[in-house]
């Protein structure tokens, strides 16, 4: 799939590619085009892709990529058809890579080019408030109420029979029909990704974008934030209380309910039919199965499979947990 | 009480409320007006009420209501001047008569009939900053100063000598005197309460509203949920720190002082005199008793009784608790 | 250092300040003028300091004040060239006399002397959204970026490159350079310090700033408050993810790294390269050292060594934490 909010300003030569990565040597390498940059799952033939843990070897393999930033541990594990090169850190080069392709996806400065909604093309067709404004590359379904002092910066679709409260920012987001985004909702900005370095941390570019499916509510002071190299996304019919925070590439299901100051860490996937207590939090890059309910307070750190019911922190067997009181 | 702030459609006939729930054989009853639809304890002769749980065995047996919406089990706890109506799902059943008697309880778009406070009658006797936005059926109080960009919407009372911050959503709120109310703030949005359906959630009514009594405040960034079919109630002098979240029908005490980022759940219960220290989570359907105090990052999931210490989570006696640190 | 923002109304003759005090007896007392009031370690010769625990102890005897408010137990720690003024409750008491000193740092009322940014002196070096307000004594470096709605009060000093987000109000604050400002956050506000008191509790007064060193990152919906008699700091390259909240006075080390919904109490102290993973609360008045990881959703309620890792709730070593998973 294209990106459909960041502009790609490919494609580069990969000699181009190699000079950005400080990568001299070039006499292993024939000078290809270079379309994009993915993830090794999205990537197709004439993209580059990357690869930087054991734990994705699997994926690797079946990655459709011609190119792939990894280290020489473990460009073994890339098909034949995938070109590796080889690099100190992955997810620096990468970084580099990706804001040669998207450089404005790495400022998250605010949106200039908004307009007040009643200068736009939307004033008739949307029921809005005082002091709405609207940016660049946005649609609006029809039967949408938009708040008071909300802003719509650029990039961003709104299906219809939406109801966005008051004090709202979007931007970089596609809101399907039937949303409910309540007041004071921060969506779609950056994530909270980037270079630990001792003179000035080094962001990392942001290229994915907030997806919230059809008939999902979120709360009021909600944060969530647009993902990396792939999309955060809220599943269908899925409800989220207030002050909750989904970090950038998380994943929720369908059906799911949230109650109020919920945490979720980045790249985490949480499966349908979920239903986690209030306060609970989720660390990054796990799995939380189908049809799981979460105590609330829990500090869940491992997977959960499908079907289970857990509390505590660390988040165990619930039985266990509440044996605990008497 | 009247219910102040939500119109109330009725009266409606016994009949009617019948063809809304789909009850076709109506032999038993006699076709009677029912004037209200409230909880066990403040529902009065002609009103109907609704008992779905065991715990509210003791409330239902002095009901003064007319009739009740329950199950077959639990009506022989009603008294014989309350007329049961026999249902599958009580809650289900209640919110389709709550939505019939207050039909405006259940949306929560932004209010577009907010006006400038510089075009109201508020003009001289409060003091305001820009963009304030002010609702219909509002009063304010005098000696009173909003800030920028707050949006008073429609019902709600100010008393005399409150500050109310910047960038403040307020709806549905009866704040009382010498009131300061901190920036970011949504107070008055409807719960988190609705009913779990695979294709769309079905929003339960919110019919109660936020009262906050004399001398409080309310900090930074916080949420306040109004009631479902009672109140949410913050006692006098209670003060509550930033990023803090109360949920619908929760009830505080006096003299109360609750620190950042804490969060209690729907319906629970706190008295006065009570400490809660950071980031401490309290569950749902829960009684605090008085002069509690209860430790940073607590997670109390019961009942607690007055003049305890608590702490950990689950919250226990904070002796056993810091016996750990050892 | 001269209190930047918060004017000082003295100097007050000592005897001005024991009736404030409604200290009668003044025999022992020459009536000097008492120039500022500070805490141990920043007051000077003519200056009024004040010592209410123990554990201050040690900087106590090295204070240069002239003056201190203690209590009979303590005062024989003090150095001779400072004379102690006895009292029962040396915060209350101190509360008075800085109240005296400046009244303008109790009372966070929204600031009415702001304009919209386009007509100050702002209006050609800044980059800056719809609805920008920006109050007295405010200065604003080069290439800044302040976007829509964000209210700028008063005594506000702002470095050059600095992108501040929408819907942001600071106060009291000195951002120094290349620091992003996320959406929605709210800082300089006051601290959650007060004496608690049946009627009416008695808020302290808060002459601390916000002081936010080069290249600091604050995340969407954060609240950071200033200090009452110290300041509140964070340290330079540090980055805060979303919802954070950071207690007056608190003082946060450089390169630190902390995540999502992260709070930490009024008066603690982080070093430099610490990480702190999500929902982490870290109580009042500690001491974590440099280069410590506190692991997601863990509760710190006793200091930290250096170099040290630690998860959980009490916090301790994060092996004996892990081994609770197995």
């Amino acid at each position: 799939m294209k990106n459909i909010f960041f502009q790609n300003k490919g494609p580069f030569k990969l000699s181009e590619i190699l000079n950005t990565l400080n990568i001299n040597d070039k006499k292993n390498f024939t000078d290809h085009q270079i379309n994009d940059v993915k993830d090794l799952i999205s990537a197709q033939n004439n993209d580059l892709t990357f690869f930087h843990s054991k734990k994705y070897e699997k994926i690797a393999n079946d990655t459709k990529a011609s190119f792939c930033v990894t280290t020489a541990n473990l460009k073994h594990k890339l098909p034949n058809t995938c070109l590796p090169i080889i690099v100190k850190n992955v997810l620096v080069s990468i970084a580099q890579i990706t804001s040669k392709f998207y450089p404005n996806s790495i400022n998250d400065n605010f949106d200039n080019t908004v307009k007040n909604i009643s200068e736009t093309k939307f004033k008739d067709n949307v029921t809005f408030g005082k002091n709405v404004l609207v940016g660049e590359n946005v649609s609006i379904g029809s039967n949408c109420f938009i708040g008071h002092n909300t802003i719509i910066e650029k990039n961003v679709i709104i299906g219809h029979s939406c109801s966005i409260g008051s004090n709202v920012i979007i931007r970089n987001t596609f809101i399907k029909n039937n949303v409910n985004i309540l007041d004071s909702c921060v969506i779609g900005k950056h994530g909270f990704g980037f270079f630990p370095n001792k003179i000035k941390n080094l962001r990392y570019p942001h290229i994915g974008i907030v997806i919230i499916e059809d008939n999902c509510e979120v709360g009021c002071g909600s944060t969530i934030d647009r993902g990396s190299m792939s999309n955060t996304i809220i599943g269908k019919n899925s409800f989220l209380d207030n002050q909750i925070h989904i970090a950038h590439n998380v994943r929720i299901g369908e059906n799911t309910i949230i109650a109020g100051q919920v945490g979720i860490a980045g790249s985490s996937i949480i499966g349908d039919n979920v239903k986690i207590g209030g306060q609970a939090g989720i660390s990054g890059h796990l799995k939380i199965g189908s049809n799981v309910e979460i105590g609330g307070g829990s500090g869940v750190i491992k997977d959960i499979p499908d079907n289970s019911k857990v509390m505590g922190y660390p988040a165990k067997n619930i039985r266990d947990f509440l044996r605990k009181i008497k």
